[in-house]
Parts: C-alpha cells; structure tokens; sequence
C-alpha cells in the first residue's frame, strides 16, 4: 500500500490505518513517563505537542552520551577505517569485515544478531553479496518496536580523487569536523543506533522501545537483493514492527535538523527513432535521408519548455492541487535562495524565491532531458549522420500521480507528435523504469516523538522536508510492513556525501545520537491515536 | 581561386582565365595527330566531340596494356603486400617503405623522383611525417604538362575485422575482384599512371604530355603537412602543370564511368549551452535549474526540418537557382533510387525519385545534426542533469554559398531563437572548422580529354557526377595551381573502400590504365580555347 496524496491534507486518512498497538494494553514501560499532560494536548499543525517537556530519563541519558563522546568517535574511526566499498569487488572481503564488526558490535551490546546471506551478485556470480546484519535489541511485548534502517557500505574513495586527507582515516579538523569516508553516508547514523544502546546501559535508563535493526551492505550499488528479503522479513524477523526509522538523508540546509516526509519518484524513459541500415556519411547522404537524429531532436523539444513546464497533456493534470494551507508550510523553512544557488553552482534557477523553488522540487513533478546514445557525443568533429538515436529522459513524479498514466501520456505523446513530423523512421518509446514517489504522515506518533525529540536536543522545532529524489527502501519498507516510515537524518547538507571529503559534524554525530535516543522514548510515551 | 558558381552556367567566366598554353606555339608534339577535324569541333553539351575516332597511338598503347595485365597486377601485388598504415604508428615505417617502393619503380621507368620529407607529425613529435613522393616523367616544353595525385597509405585492416581473405595479400576470386586494403583507395589508381607510362615504352608510343606526379603518405590520416607543401611546389615542381587530375573517387554506380566536377564543402558548428556549476542529480534539481540540455534540443529542433529543408533565415537563399537546362542533366545520370536504398540500408529517403535525389546530394546544402557532447550517452539510465552539453551540426555547402555569411546566418538565428527562450544560462556558438565547396568547369579541355578517353575505352559517354562530401586536397591544387582540376575514378561505389573485402575489379584495373593513358593522349590533342 501507497499513500495516494500528501497525508497533511488528510489526517482521516491516517487514522483509518489498521494500527497494532491499539490493541495493545496501555501498560507496562509507558506508564514509568507518568505524563503531566493529557493524552491529547493541544498540537501544532504538526502535531508536536507545544508544551513538550523533557521526558525525565532523557536527561541522564544525554549525559552519559556526552560522558561517552569519544569513544563513540573512536567507534566510528574504527568503522571508518574498514573500506567496505560495495562497487569495488576487490573490496567485498572488507564490505563483509565490516558487516562482522557490526554484528560483533550489536553483541557486545546484547543484541541478538543474524547475518543474512542473499546469494551471488547478479551478473557477478562469482561474487557472494554482503550479508544483511539484521539484529533485535529488547523482546518486551509492552513495548513499541521500531525498525531502523541503515547501510555499512560506502561509496569508492581515493586520496588521489582530491581527498585532503586520507578517506579511510577518520580526521577531525580544528572546527571539529569528521573527515572520512562513509562519516556521514552512512556509517555516523548506524553506529547512532548502536551509540544510543550503549549510552542507555551505562546510564542505567532503560531502553524505551524494541529495536529491530536492518544494515545493508549495497546500499551503494543498488541495494541489491533487498526488497525480496524486506519483503519476506516483513512477516518474519520485522513482524513486531510499529513504526520504521530510516537515517540516511540529510538536512535541507546545514544548521536547522529535518524531519522527512516525502519523496518524489521517477519514471524514466526511452525514445529511440531508427532509420538507415548504418551509420552514413553526412556528407554522401546529408539530404537524401530523412535523419534520426532530426526526428529526436524535434520530438524531446515537444516534452518540456526552459522554465520546466512538462508540455505532455495529461501529466501536470495529475498532481494534487497546492492548497492555501500547504502553501503556508513553506515559509518558514529554513532554506535561501542563497543555499540553492551555492548548490546549483550558478543563478540559473527557474524561480527567483524560497518557496517555489522549494515546491518545484519536492510537489510539482519535474522532466530532465538526459542525453542521447548512439549520437556523436565526444569532443572534436564528426560528420556522421546517426543510423539509430536513443533520447533518454525522466519524469520525477509526485501525488496523484499515476506511473501507468504517465507513461500512457508519454507514449501518446510522443507518437502524436512524431505522426505530425511524417518521417519513414521507426519510433519506439520505451519505459526503463519506475518508482513510486512516497508522501508520509508527519501527524503520525512516529513523526511527532521526532519532533519533540528535535526540539529537546536542539532547541527548535525540526522543518518538515521532502526530498526531490527517491530513496526506493523507503517505499519498500513501508509496503513490506505496512507501518509509517520517518526519515530521520543526522548529517547535513554540506557533509559531501559521495563526493571527496565527505565529513560528519563532531555536532551533528554526538547531538544525533541524543536525537536517536530522544526520538525512542517520545516513541515510547506517545499516545495510541483514536481510532 | 576558387569558383563561384558551376561553371556550366557560364562558359565565359572559364574562358577569361588566363591559360598559359595560350601563349605556347602550336608545333612539336600535337601536331603529329595531324587532326583531320576543325580545331572547334560541334560539341555536346558538356563539350566532348561528338565525331571522338580514336587517336592513332591508342591501338598499340591499349594493345599493350593488354599484354602486360599480369604484370601490371603483379605490381599492384606487390603494393597491397606493403601494409602503409598511416594511422598506425608502428607501421609508419612500412608506409615509408611503400614510398620507396613507388620510388623505385618510378625511377626504373625514367623518372625524375624526389622524397620530401614533411618533418614531425603534429601531436606526436617522435613520428617523422610519411614522405610526398613527387616525381617528373618528360620535359618537352612542346607538350602539356598533367600533374597527377594519389596517395600511397592506407586505411587500417585486419583480418579479424571481418575479411575474408588476409587484407594484406592480393587475393582476385572467379569474378576477377581483386581483393586487398588499398587495391581500390588509392594504390591501383596510382600504379595506373606507372603502368600507363611503361605500356607506352614497351609499345614504342611517345608518351604524349609531361607528367608531374604528387603522391602522398598520409591522406588516410588528414593529409598532415600536404597543404603547405602543395602551396610551395606550385610555385616550384608543379609550376609547369597545365592542369590536375586525381584518381581518388569512385564512379556513381557500379558499371558506369562517371567525371567529377564538383564537391559539396561544409561547415561544421558547436553549439553549447551551459548553467550550473556541475552535474545536478535530477531529482534534487528537476524543476529548480533552466536545464542546459533542454536549452540546446530546442534551439537544435530550429535547424532543420525532417525533410532536410534548412530553417535557418538565409541559408537557402545563397544557392544559386536551378536552371531548366542544369535540371536536365539529371535524368540521363546510371543511378537508380535502388542504388540509394541499397547504400542507405533502408527506404527512408527524403525523395522518391533520382533526379531530386542527386540534386540533394550535390547542389543543394544539407544540415545533420550529429550529436551532442556532455550529456548522457551511454546505454542504460543516468539521471543526471548535464551542466553543459554541446550540440555539433554540420551545413554542406554548394555554389553561391559563402563560408563566413553561412556562419553569420547561423550565429544570428540560433542567438535570435536563444532569445526566445528568455533562458539564464550561457550561448556559445563556434565554428569548428569550414572548408569550401568546389565545382570546377566540366567544359574544360581538362574534362572534355577525359570524356573522350572514357568513350574510347568503355564505349559510352561518362555521366558527369558531384560528391556530397569534400575532398580537400581537390580545393588545395585548384588555389594553389591556379588550373582546372579533374576527379577521374577508376574504382566503382561497391569497391568498399574504407570497409573490409576492399577490392578493386581487374576491369576497371586493366581499363582504367587505358583510361589514363588515353586521357593524356586527348590532353595533347586537345585544341587551345580561345581568348
């Protein structure tokens, strides 16, 4: 199951869902909270509740991770050092030492620890995939369980890339700033977890909620095998799952923290226009043949105008309307034109304020021309006349957008328009591949025990994000368990994930991992909504 | 010098060149044909005489020819075994070996033969540049002087690319196809003037002009260094010529001899359009960017429509008009829309009919669009957003058509429809390179030798054909020389050159020697234009 709009439009809509927990006896660890404030307070329209105090084992806990700060940095120096590039096959007995380290991590701190083989690498099969490290901390059926999601694997990285220090190092510059590979992407937010259990132990608070943990090691090449073991660990090993967690995202600017509620999907297609029997020199048949390469150029013109209009009829006709209310979350998000620009290495953006620009990336769908195959595409001078030319572009979607119905437009599109060209040439469109695009409840306990937890750590209330790209786990996560998926982020923008030097914040990391905990225990001590 | 219009439209602008044979006496040599013809015969309208008999020398030279076959094919043996590779730089001694081969047998048949060396190859200074073999056969300053041009390197080849016989062994099959890299293009056409001066010798017939020879080493490479060369020999070797001919295409068909009197030039354009700093993921991006790709499709879909009609104000409306008389030479020209089908690999022709057809190829311009640099060009889906992408197209040009007002109109159009798009991104358009279109005059006593030699020989009246695509060096004799240039095949259009099993017929061997030696005997014979 999809959400099918914006859940913030629809609070019915989520309390409708089959929630487990109703039916669970309000007993137990949550009545320790002992709330002054009635089980429905007054709410913002995000629904954390305005009046939020600190919940009281928090404050030995956040002591105990501040006591603990540097052995938590020594704990991620450790898995920084282990280089488990999972692109790099040469790299795979380290993507598995590190899979090995997490799991011996986990148990040192008594979690119960599997690692789960999902075969050979498809078109590799001389290579086994890194073990899932899937483990549960706590078995307390009074308790809310909680599924979090991380990746153990890295991007490549190395030092003659540009790095300024060495990637597999961790570095801590003099603005405490954690230069490593893998710091924030996504080693920093999985030993999060691991940091918050520990913090918990040696503070003797007790941990507030079950942890279910799911690190991957291919997150970085495409999370191969994963859906079909989510999906089959759904009724398994994650079937006590209340609410998902997944850290691996980042925060819109670099100073305000995020909660993440969205993601746009995409639709990407091919339109290939064929004629002669080989390439032909332009300048024995420039004139004589009707050109591929003209049809295509003419047809991806048709698809979508300079300010990003997509000009396929029936597409924009899809997306849920912008209401007033909407509207109005975009204001106060902490984000610049500034902030787009830097990013964007130049002024060239389509509009000139915060908001639109904001809603252009994360509610309006957008379409990208991405190049063409099979033209000349490299420096210098050719003068061949292509024989079969392959336009390639996207759509990144959003609600209520449906991918059968967009790629139906595409197609119509398209050969309507190249019926109008009246060429010889043969056509053929071409739908590579789809993905959903996800919309959250941000009113859902998972989101508001966030907010709080924001609020307590860093003093403000977190911004509600979306994100313009898709991140596919979340969507599996969310139909394998059928449970709300928050994104919770720990690094932020300008941490150069993928990129060389990628960092964490000493900051962003040790306050994260109050966070982590902060976010269990308002999980914990928020209240069963109505049904 | 270079003409500005088909010189078949005026007689007149041929006839005030200055001819330096005008001013030569009458006597020596051309007086033994003893012409029994008025010196201004009736001529068709391309000028070869209508009562052509076959000059007496003809007999015992074609006789000879005749006789010698074997050898003569030895000879071409012997130069196919040679592997002149000019693109391979282990194999530039071979090609150096291959001008000391041609050396050699130039000089055992008399010759006076020069090496010149051409000094370093641009970009790859260890590589000493293959040498021009120019050589003199005769000094009669009774007799005209033809300066011939061919060249003596090669496309690369391997057996493994697809040959079914070793590309570097001569290999002639039941149809008498003789197989071999380099038998069509270029070193048959060469030995034929080799073989044509010692038919002569060994038939006791005076070889009737003084032959200047300009063979090359590295036309399959771009002609490194010829340009300069030729530009400083016309003043010093070649300044006795009173006339070019090069053996280097092919006839239009496959059974008709045809004489080439035009190329179409080009000028080829780069078009990029850039904005953001980088790359850009489309899916954080999609929506916030002017994208650069989409810019550039759609000033690229301005250009040219399916049909090949050029849309760029002012393009069209510098080629000279057609005239009625011109549109008739089309219709009797050995070419059939099959032919096209059959070289295109499909029907998808922007004509139906043959006349058109040629006419788009030879005296009408043409604008592909080849591809585009920097975007997504592989197989496979990437969502990137290219931060700056070139478009490369191409304009052949034709009779009256300027270079430099070609160039304005295209830079004035395609910023005045980047002004539509009222885009914030960066237009740059350049000029990659141009290079001229030629048409020399097929009325020239040049042509009309030829069209007589190719009626003795084959029997039938050449069709007078244009190339689509340019032959530089065509343009580089004719400015530099100051003379009339002829394009004379031998080999015929399904000799694939340039392509595995390249092959030349022992037909269009053996005849063509004829060929070229009866050229040079109607050369002689031919009368001196008046003033």
């Amino acid at each position: 199951m999809s959400p099918r709009g914006p859940d913030f439009r629809s609070l019915q809509s989520n309390l409708l869902r089959p929630l487990r927990s109703l039916s669970r006896p309000n007993l137990g660890y949550r009545s320790v909270f002992k709330p002054t404030r009635p089980l429905y307070p007054v709410r913002t329209y995000y629904g954390h509740i305005t009046d939020s105090k600190m919940a009281p084992q928090l404050e030995p806990y956040f002591k105990k991770v501040d006591d603990l700060a540097e052995s938590f940095i020594d704990r991620l120096r450790k898995a920084v050092a282990i280089p488990s590039v999972s692109a790099d096959e040469d790299k795979r007995p380290e993507v598995v030492r590190m899979a090995k380290f997490l799991a011996g991590e986990l148990e040192a701190l008594g979690a119960e620890v599997q690692l789960r083989e999902l075969g050979k690498q498809p078109h590799k099969e001389h290579l086994d995939l890194p073990p899932v490290v899937i483990a549960r901390y706590g078995n307390d059926p009074n308790k809310r369980t909680i599924l979090v999601y991380g990746h153990y694997d890295v991007q490549p990285a190395l030092l003659e890339d540009g790095w300024a220090t060495e990637p597999f190092t961790l570095s801590i510059d003099d603005k405490n700033r954690m230069f490593g590979r893998g710091s924030t992407d996504d080693k920093g937010p999985v030993l999060g977890w691991l940091n918050a259990i520990e913090a918990h132990q040696k503070a003797n608070v007790e941990f507030p909620v079950n942890l279910l943990c799911c690190f991957e090691g291919m997150e970085e090449y495409g999370s191969e095998g994963l859906d079909d073991f989510i999906e089959a660990e759904a009724k398994n090993f994650f079937k006590d799952a209340d609410a998902v967690c997944i850290s691996d995202n980042y925060w819109l600017g670099t100073e305000k923290p995020c909660l993440t509620y969205g993601l746009r999907g995409v639709m990407y297609y091919s339109v290939s226009v064929s004629g002669p029997g080989q390439d032909l020199h332009s300048g024995v048949f420039g004139g004589n043949a009707q050109e591929p390469m003209t049809d295509l150029v003419r047809l991806m013109s048709t698809l979508v105008d300079g300010n990003g209009k997509i000009l396929i009829p029936g597409v924009n006709e899809m997306v849920a309307p912008l209401t007033e209310e909407e509207k109005a979350l975009y204001g106060p998000i902490a984000y610049t034109m500034e902030n787009l620009y830097e990013s964007l290495g130049s002024k060239t953006t389509i509009f000139e304020d915060k908001e639109r620009s904001l809603m252009a990336r994360w509610r309006y769908p957008s379409l990208s021309l991405h190049g063409i195959e099979g033209a000349f595409s490299a420096p210098g001078a050719k003068t061949v006349i292509p024989a079969k030319v392959i336009g390639k572009f996207s759509i990144r979607t959003v609600p209520d957008m449906d991918g059968p119905t967009v790629t139906q437009c595409v197609i119509k599109h398209i050969e309507s328009e190249f019926a109008k060209l009246g060429s010889k040439n043969t056509l053929n469109v071409v739908e590579q591949h789809g993905g959903k695009w996800w919309v959250a409840s941000p009113k859902h306990w998972n989101f508001s025990a966030a907010a709080k937890a924001v609020k307590e750590v860093f003093g403000v209330d977190p911004d509600y994000t979306r994100e313009g790209g898709s991140i596919p786990v979340t969507i599996t996560f969310e139909q394998a368990t059928g449970k709300n998926v928050l994104l919770l982020p720990m690094g932020s923008s300008t941490d150069a994930a993928h990129s060389i030097n990628e960092k964490l914040d000493r900051r962003n990391y040790i306050e994260g991992i109050k966070l982590l905990g902060a976010y269990l225990h308002y999980v914990a001590e928020e209240p069963i909504p109505k049904a």
